[in-house]
């Protein structure tokens, strides 16, 4: 019998923490197999720092409450372990702790790095004598791991913005005879503009919501762009803008970095959406208002998708699975079989196969003239972000579950100075 | 037998829709007093157009769904009518088309200015031999009306920020060892700073959640701010930072104002959290994220309170009620009768005593050092924000109603070239 280690990578997300509550809740059903649960205090610094926090001291009520939970509960990090070579005194030394506390079991929660990460461990510990099963976990509201169908997390950042997005043009169709003509609203997604096109469900059959997206895939071009916009002002009174914090120029750099200055001269860093809402104003007259909606999208467990609580939940129910069939260096995925009714069912890829691709929105999800989403995107994104999965609450507030986090005692005497 | 005028007036909220379904339902059913129920098209600007919608061509359902949505579904808009003597040719016009489809009551859904022209179309009616019935409802996200204990619209707005903030705060803790230390959230009150100290209700007994409110009541006072952020960050790895989109340097201007460019040198108009952001960053070094909720805070239907939503409800029933009782001049108010269990009834107040007074934070809801907020602010806030009443949903959206509007004939040759 061996025991578990289970860490948090990156951006956490509104449902990381029930994928930990997935994988806690289905390790204590096996005690004869799986001994300690351990989780590394702030992600994957935890485990080379020796900082491991008990699971087991958590009451089964306490990890019941990480499904309606957002953020990390044991703490994340953002440390991206590198080659085997570059980074070899790592590997040693997360070899070393594993081997000290006779974990067996290394369960990464993660997005593409951490994938590729947990494909290294495996490898590496094999190469030292301390076979360790790996099993990574798909996590990530950008939606751009390969092979799975989605990502847990993303559903419901989609649904925190397809849900906004209608609400903020609903507030500026009723004013726009004499206020604001232009909303703006910038959300994540660097690289790939998937949680951009959430922003287009905002208008369906029976919302007839005039939205243009600006996707991080596509060049940003100010004549079209502005004509699009003018000609939805002209229609509708009013145009609702999605913008990707990663949209880039003609020159292919992040338009967010262009480098305007703030009152004190200061570089003024972020905030794609006032300098789209300015060209706006400078270039069509129209009065503007715009929003970033930043960590609130992927913090919104409050209007978590319910599709996606179940999946990042049996994502990490079926971690524990695999890693008890005796599977080692692959990731569950999800696999839709069915659109309408939506239906999906669990596979498993090699980790090797997911680690360090980035799936990009396809062009086939992007309308012709570039600005909004076709019906296939349509069709996909629709299933992810069905039902609500609403925290209880107390005096009006989510009541989220705040863990003890005990450390477990160190038996190691070398502090890590990686 | 009468006619009823019902508009809504500048910005909207969350719950100004759950008013006029309200009035609505409580009109349709006194048919015996009340004949039609007009609503402006874009709130005072269809009066004075002559563009009135009949309401009584929307179903019950489609009334009844208003409870549930967002935003103004009549439109609304920012008209001020001044004083008599300037605007004497608006009022004017008023009365005339008031008269020309025998409306008799005239009832104004909106903040102060609104309250105050209600006051003025009743006294000057009466002047032109028209003698009309004006309720005021109140509604504003802001919650400086006097008299009435809150304002309708505020309630939601305050969870909609309280929830935002503490779950953004679990996501900055998760990362705060090697991420983003300070999270800055601009949110609405330009003059008021309620909304701002509902980002204080983030935090409580069992959510020890470091947060700085910056109020605008308070001038910014750029050392103080900075070593109490540093004592956050010193103690929990992280800060949070609730800044009023009016909070006021030491020389009494905006801060939002300061006058910075974008990268394409044009003023940068408002966001003030990117400046505080960067005056972290300046002299503390901490990596900081900003957020900006603008609308997203005063349509956020899906997170409105139940409160709130029950009261809105109940001072558009209650203005008709008032009406039907031969009132004239006076808006419903909510009165507090108790704090904990939260009671409260319908009052009402003359409009004159209502008009052009604007409520502030009172200094004994800030905290000593001016950033946080008190036990009576919180014991004020709490009940507030109490509930939740979820829109229905459909195809993982929530399902707001678009009412079909029609428009009713016009009876003047007259266009109004006010």
């Amino acid at each position: 019998m061996k025991n578990a280690f289970y860490a948090q990578s990156g951006g956490v997300t509104a449902v990381i923490n029930a994928s930990a509550c997935g994988l806690i809740e289905t390790a204590r059903k096996h005690p004869e197999r799986i001994g300690r649960v351990y989780a590394g205090r702030n992600g994957i610094l935890g485990a080379l720092t020796e900082d491991l926090i008990d699971t087991g001291r958590e009451s089964d009520e306490a990890v019941a409450a990480l499904r309606h939970t957002p953020a990390g509960a044991f703490g994340s990090c953002r440390h991206k372990l590198k080659g085997l070579d570059q980074s070899k005194i790592e590997y040693e030394r997360l070899i070393e702790v594993f081997r000290a506390h006779e974990i067996g079991y290394f369960f990464y929660n993660g997005g593409g790095d951490s994938q590729d990460t947990a494909h290294k461990v495996s490898k590496f510990g094999e190469k030292l004598g301390y076979p360790i099963t790996c099993i990574g976990i798909p996590k990530t509201v950008d939606n751009d791991l390969p092979v799975t169908d989605n990502c847990p997390g993303f559903g419901s950042a989609a649904k925190y913005v397809a849900v906004s997005m209608r609400e903020a043009s609903l507030d500026v169709a009723s004013m726009c005879s004499t206020s604001t003509r232009v909303f703006v609203l910038e959300v994540m997604g660097r690289h790939a503009g998937w949680i951009a096109a959430a922003g287009g469900l905002a208008a369906d059959d029976r919302n007839d919501i005039p939205v243009v997206i600006l996707f991080p895939e596509l060049p940003f071009e100010e004549g079209p762009f502005l004509s699009r916009v003018r000609q939805n002002v002209e229609k509708y009174g009013y145009c609702s803008v999605v913008v990707s914090e990663g949209v880039k120029g003609p020159n292919g750099n992040f338009l967010s970095e262009a480098g305007g200055t703030d009152a004190f001269g200061h570089a003024q860093l972020g905030g794609v959406a006032p300098l789209i809402a300015n060209i706006v104003k400078k270039s069509l007259g129209y009065k503007y208002h715009w929003a970033v909606a930043d960590y609130l999208q992927r913090a919104a467990r409050h209007i978590a998708s319910k599709t996606d609580v179940e999946q990042a939940y049996a994502m990490g129910r079926a971690a524990v699975e695999l890693a008890l069939k005796g599977e080692n260096a692959v990731m569950p995925t999800i696999v839709r079989t069915c659109d309408s009714p939506y239906r999906w069912e669990i596979g498993s890829v090699p980790l090797s196969e997911v680690a360090n691709v980035e799936k990009m929105l396809p062009r086939a999800f992007i309308s012709a003239d570039g600005f909004g989403i076709t019906e296939a995107c349509r069709n996909y994104l629709l299933p992810l972000i069905e039902g609500e999965d609403y925290p209880p609450y107390k005096n009006g507030m989510p009541d989220y579950v705040t863990l003890k986090n005990i450390g477990v005692e160190k038996k190691l005497t070398t502090p890590f100075n990686g």
